[in-house]
């Protein structure tokens, strides 16, 4: 059921995320950035995160622990994309993440990031 | 934008997604379950819940303290669906949440389910 109508059909907001998560799931942060709006607005656990450079900031510790990425679902549509995948890093086995993005003019200009920060918390005060 | 043609494209398990939500969303949990397979498994963060009995102990106490509930984003295909939206509750004014659910004859047979515990278990420290 991989390859249904849904996933053919053609999706530039997806086309983007993709190509951005695929850049830092292989550490290479400088590539993913410049799929991102200069003014990017990112809704994140910890609040919201404005402009590249902050989100430069956001990312960078977690692409420096980060150990593997697995997809799970990718779906979008002309200007909204959603994709779903799992993360192994140095402080947690498995932290899924979704993050659901607005792209105008083939830069992600919004991000709606969602995680569950409890484990990340936890191995942090494990290691004190 | 909202129209374009991958939202109307059909997809079997987003509308069994959106069923599901918009049970729950108006706290009929009893309608909700059934829209669950007897053995569904979930992933949530904090770990498996297994069968239709474990999954409605794990949502009554979250129906019970819903306010509101608004989507973000739906999308899906044959088997499988992602929404993305946020919740509003007593504990919490804005708690995101993404749930990526495969679907099998009708009922939603795993889901793999994100949110951030972190202000739910603040808001539960505050209150003693």
């Amino acid at each position: 059921m991989k390859d249904s109508h849904m996933r053919e059909a053609k999706s530039p907001a997806l086309d983007v995320a993709m190509a951005f998560h695929e850049a830092w799931a292989n550490k290479d942060l400088d590539r993913a950035l410049g799929y991102l709006d200069e003014n990017i607005v990112c809704d994140a656990p910890a609040g919201r995160i404005e402009g590249i450079a902050a989100y430069r900031e956001f990312m960078a510790p977690f692409v420096k622990m980060l150990l593997d990425s697995k997809m799970i679902a990718a779906f979008g549509d002309q200007d909204q994309a959603v994709i779903v995948y799992d993360t192994k890093t140095r402080l947690v086995d498995s932290a899924p993440a979704a993050e659901c993005v607005t792209v105008e003019d083939d830069k992600i200009t919004y991000n709606r990031f969602i995680f569950d920060r409890a484990p990340f918390d936890a191995a942090r005060q494990a290691r004190g």
